[in-house]
């Protein structure tokens, strides 16, 4: 038996979020049918974390222990000719017995995109949120950097089964607009993400980019670790989970 | 009554086309569903060009002929209330008696978006075309050099109803990549397209980055006029309207 580090982007567009479900279509379910497929037998999948409904993925890792005599880029073909066009494994390596794609990763990244003009964008839906008022990016920014370094984010976030914890530390926060275009982009790294973090955060830092609130007001949300004191949170088809990182 | 000239925006995932049709979902369709829904009657909508069955725009031009005493601005709020997520009126403008979306067009303008990768890309899939084989852009263009001009385009496509010639003159033709990233785009605008003429150069010119041709043989290709020469046609959803042009 081997183990296998996998590498997946999805659009989770017409999914239940990654985790499997009995009842709702999910990306971990819809890999584990490709494994049963392959394997003829039941292959559980471990992820690096879920995605909430409708969330993407250009890199979400998972782990796989399989029995497999043929070069890891085979098992990467099969499983693609198995799996549905709105999810692709985009790497598969042989790991040591010891890794696990959620207790090994150091950090993950998630990217945000808001399209941020007056009117909606057909081609743009399904992977931005679209934000009328116009944001000021330097606030935006000048709240991100309060994330920056350890926090307990219990305004924004609920913990994740077994990690009762809601301190987390943030390595960058950074917006990005396209040279004066409407699409801005917000990255964000950590150790861990409490489950709606990102999306809180974003619909939270939005409020202070339309000038609702200050920044100084943002950084007292944060303090005040009440769930109750966070914006309401970005849509979900904005997020994508970029990528998780391991020790070298 | 006013006319009015109306540049929209479209996913054509899930459309049969641009081009009303009596028991298919068309984009046409929607906007006259959405007119009528408005002036209570039927209100006839032209459209500069056709775009096939999952071909999108970033700019069809349509015009319109109502009874409106309001701002412009407020006709296109109003018909964007009543059209799905995946059809946006992007503007709306009074013109002249005399303007035809079709018959005033100077130019129309196209966009093709290769993924030139040897993965399929999930989050790409809806809006590009996943070429496994790598393209030499030097030689995409030395071909597209010549299309410019006034040809004879029949290898290419099917004159349209109304104008049996297949005569065009291309003004610009030009490959982009990413700066080495793996999404190539191909921008051309010509006096007009015929039927498929977009798709069917993209599928020849993509024979030709492979090295499968040569320059010379897609320029022999061109001057054949025969449709039977012409590569398979480009698949529909890498492909989007950008913007119609008409004299100032």
């Amino acid at each position: 038996m081997l183990k296998f580090k996998t590498v997946v982007e999805y659009d989770g567009t017409n999914y239940h979020g990654w985790q499997f479900q009995p009842n709702a279509v999910t990306i971990q379910g819809e890999i584990e049918k490709a494994l049963e497929k392959l394997f003829h037998t039941r292959i559980p999948v471990y992820g690096a974390g879920r995605t909430d409904s409708g969330v993407h993925a250009h890199g979400q890792v998972m782990h796989i222990v399989v029995s497999w005599n043929h070069p890891s880029e085979n098992l990467k073909r099969a499983l693609n000719t198995l799996l549905p066009d709105d999810i692709c494994i985009k790497d598969v390596s042989e790991v040591r017995d010891d890794f696990h794609a959620r207790h090994s990763a150091i950090s993950k990244t998630y990217r945000y995109q808001i399209f941020n003009h007056r009117l909606r964008s057909p081609l743009k839906r399904l992977y931005s949120w679209q934000v009328s008022q116009k944001l000021d990016l330097d606030e935006l920014q000048a709240a991100s950097n309060i994330l920056l370094g350890v926090h307990d984010f219990a305004t924004f976030g609920t913990a994740t089964s077994g990690t009762p914890s809601t301190t987390r530390e943030i390595f960058e926060a950074k917006w990005h607009d396209g040279k004066g275009s409407p699409n801005l982009t917000f990255t964000i790294s950590g150790s861990g993400f409490l489950r709606f973090m990102v999306r809180s955060l974003v619909g939270t830092l939005v409020r202070v980019g339309s000038c609702k609130i200050s920044v100084q007001d943002f950084g007292a949300i944060l303090e005040s670790r009440d769930r109750s004191k966070s914006g309401p949170a970005a849509p979900s088809q904005g997020l994508s989970l970029v990528s998780v990182e391991y020790p070298k």
